[in-house]
């Protein structure tokens, strides 16, 4: 062990010819505990590799164990079957192509669908327990121990004009957030793979060779500096950088005025930052998911959502990923949820209630809104739910009603006034199998990433769905785990 | 000279223990013969410095030639004082602030307002001449070889609320764009000073040795790879990265909607990669500068613009860079101006007729606008109007007046149907001086860039200026080419 302090000042990579001597050999090193990187490791190890995660927490789990657990899984999985839902690999391809969004990567698509239902399998043989049963209350996630349910925008205008249909959020058997119980089965599967894990050590710089091959891992432990070769390859899985306000002011300013950071206090873009300083490139690290919780309940879906012109701007059965990123880009952050009194439910992250009236003149001038405007945007959102239609923005027919049981109320959907959660969707440029490349789109040989650490599956909060944050890193880290393992040395 | 092809295979720096022998040798070596690069070029070689000045094309001139030529300067040149406009620095910087947007730079901020006069009268030594005139013409820049006029949001809600107003566009004394006659200025200027210049040279890789320091370009000319060495500096100017499919997709993938590219064919990006590869962290690159020209003529600002709901959402006096924005982010695509008889005029970059009818309802029929929306944002605009208000957007008051001389049409400003324009604003991180910076924001010792090879001074199209990439260019230009004529060998 070394304790040359000085060598940790940056992320460049470090030369190899320069090490002294190696602190510990492996074939496979996998930077981060989280979710991609349990799934990295566990395939890594069954495919025989020596295999060791650093993670700089005490234990694993990392952004995954935070979170809801919903992973999603389709193309006829045996939850949709049990529960009478039809999928199949081109309805689900159908989908998660408009949910990937722009400057997403078909390869990566088509494997990910095409493996879906190996991938639910290969959750279930690790022991992670999914109930048979489906839920249709509208909602981020079920909080009782159900499994199924609808996650993203399915159902909604523009996307369910072009696929077909099917529930794909698919939670772990517990109820509330399933994350932490995700983890320790991934945590466990990792030990049992016989993969070695190092805590509370923090990875703080490749090692390459002139060549340009990634070698190892420049790692501080007990406030010491260590160097772990990586024989075939390193697969970083350090997660996303919200955590980072210096790095989302250079890449992602928009996401500064979100003030909750949906992370751990790993994703603060360490992972990036090594990739880049191996010549990697980053892309897409503007776009980010952008989460004001103005349902569950379901019912305020019923409601409308109106801007600082008292207009309405977006359907608002979106999938509240793709309603809170037109609150934030459309509306500048000024935004508010009209419902009535028959709708009306307390939100599970509470919104203020910016005003109550008794009709929608009192409710405009509360608010503040351009007289006559709010007034026009209900009446005329009113006359044609009583129809069943939504000229503007095609909201679904469930959630058309005309706003006529008072009193009325505005929900606080502000930037000042309500929670703005955020994570981002910007990382190194990788393949689908996950080797990283440079801005020749060149692979950085020896070097791997997935889930957060990586721009993956998902460019875009405004077409996300639940679920697909976990089935990217874990599916696309297992992918990664398997490269690295396979990687000549 | 060599001709070892396969070092061309990647933009990553060359180790400089591995040049044979320098093909040539200078203090600074200045990449693209723009607008940067010209005055980073004068202002190097009068300092004292070896300069060449290294351009792929078979002379200068760079974007900046196909441009208007209007510059951004104020705070009392003499141009406003002539045509009895009072600027302050301080009211310039309230201004520039606003226009610089989100994750702006307020040391390049000051040093920018406090010195534009100075830049001025430093143009007007090259021999740009300008003429004592102004327009009040709404307008992109003067048709006529008048100079000064309103190029930004000056005198737009919410800019004209918070910086006291006056017209800093000056247009050099040509009619029609006043791009090239610009450059060929700066160009001889070039000369004139000192600089050598080598055309139809193109630069692929920056020379690095191991400690870091940026030492020499790789470049191609007559089919044969060479190394230039630069003792004190490489100064970056080769624009930024509009015409690099590759590049948008992964940073800016909005900016592929846009289907014209304003900048040279030199604007594919080569240059951020070329500091990418010695380490240099790149930021804002999703962001660019978007416009559709539905004016002049400025009656055209009288008009509403709708998106597909038959909503407004801009204040249609602002910016042509801002309304375009607005055009393309927040109603995806999917705009409309409307205008009445009395205020139609032919736009310069032709627009089509999408609808011309005598009333709205008819109008809005025509358009396939949900019926009576466009009938309500007309009414409510024009009863407004008729008392000079805009409770919505708060255009200003020369610009409100009611439509209500039959025929009604409306001027297609879709992506389908119009042109957008665009440029990027993203490119390599740097210090106000021209420093590059790395992602630990440590200077890269030797490397300096500017204009739209760089992250400079204006961050968003949102909140832009016309002026005020020419301006950046050539005032930030100046001060890197000085830096690097500084720098010690």
């Amino acid at each position: 062990m070394s304790d040359r302090g000085d060598i940790l000042q940056t992320t460049r990579a470090f030369p190899a010819k320069e090490v002294e001597r190696w602190d510990a050999q492996h074939d496979v090193v996998i930077v981060g505990h989280g979710g991609a990187g349990a799934a990295a490791a566990i395939e890594a190890a069954r495919a025989g590799a020596d295999v060791v995660v650093l993670e700089r927490m005490s234990g694993g789990g990392g952004t995954t164990a935070l979170s809801t657990g919903v992973c999603y899984f389709g193309g006829g999985t045996p939850i949709q079957k049990a529960c009478g839902f039809e999928d199949s690999v081109p309805a689900m391809l159908d989908f998660v192509r408009l949910a990937a969004g722009r400057g997403c990567d078909e390869a990566r698509i088509r494997l990910f669908c095409e493996g879906s239902v190996e991938h639910f399998d290969w959750f279930r043989r690790l022991g992670v327990e999914f109930k048979e049963s489906y839920t249709d209350e509208k909602t981020t996630h079920p909080f009782t121990d159900d499994c199924l349910h609808f996650s993203g925008n399915e159902l909604v205008h523009p996307f369910v004009e072009h696929a077909k249909p099917a529930p794909r959020g698919h939670k772990p058997a517990r109820p509330g957030e399933a994350g932490a119980y995700l983890m320790q089965i991934l945590v466990r599967a990792t030990e049992e793979a016989g993969a070695k894990t190092l805590y509370d050590c923090r990875a703080r710089r490749l090692v390459q060779t002139e060549s340009g091959r990634v070698a190892g891992v420049v790692a501080t432990r007990d406030g010491k500096t260590i160097f772990i070769q990586a024989r075939r390859g390193v697969v970083l899985c350090a997660g996303g950088f919200i955590m980072n306000e210096g790095m989302l002011a250079k890449h992602a300013p928009m996401l500064l005025r979100c003030n909750y950071k949906a992370g751990s206090a790993g994703d603060d873009g360490a992972g990036i930052l090594m990739g880049m300083g191996s010549g990697a490139d980053v892309i897409n690290m503007s776009e980010g998911l952008v989460l004001n919780a103005y349902y569950p309940p379901g019912s305020h879906a019923k409601g409308v959502i109106v801007n600082a012109q008292g207009q309405r701007f977006v359907n608002e059965d979106a999938y509240i990923g793709r309603a809170s990123d037109a609150m934030l880009y459309k509306a500048d952050g000024k935004a508010w949820l009209i419902v009535d009194n028959e709708i009306y439910g307390k939100t599970q992250v509470p919104h203020r209630l910016a005003a109550v009236e008794d009709n929608f003149a009192d409710l405009e001038k509360a608010l503040a809104l351009p007289a006559g405007e709010l007034v026009h945007t209900v009446d005329f959102y009113n006359r044609h739910a009583a129809r069943g239609e939504d000229p503007l923005f095609q909201k679904a027919k469930p959630y058309l009603r005309p706003l006529s049981t008072p009193p009325y109320a505005a929900l606080d959907c502000t930037t000042e006034g309500s929670i703005y959660g955020a994570l981002t969707l910007g990382g190194l440029a990788t393949t689908a199998t996950g080797h990283v490349l440079d801005a020749q789109n060149k692979i950085v040989a020896g070097l791997f990433a997935a889930g957060r650490n990586a721009a993956g599956l998902c460019r875009e909060g405004r077409t996300y769905a639940s679920g697909l944050s976990i089935a990217d890193a874990t599916f696309f880290g297992r992918i990664a785990g398997r490269a690295a393992a396979a990687a000549s040395s």
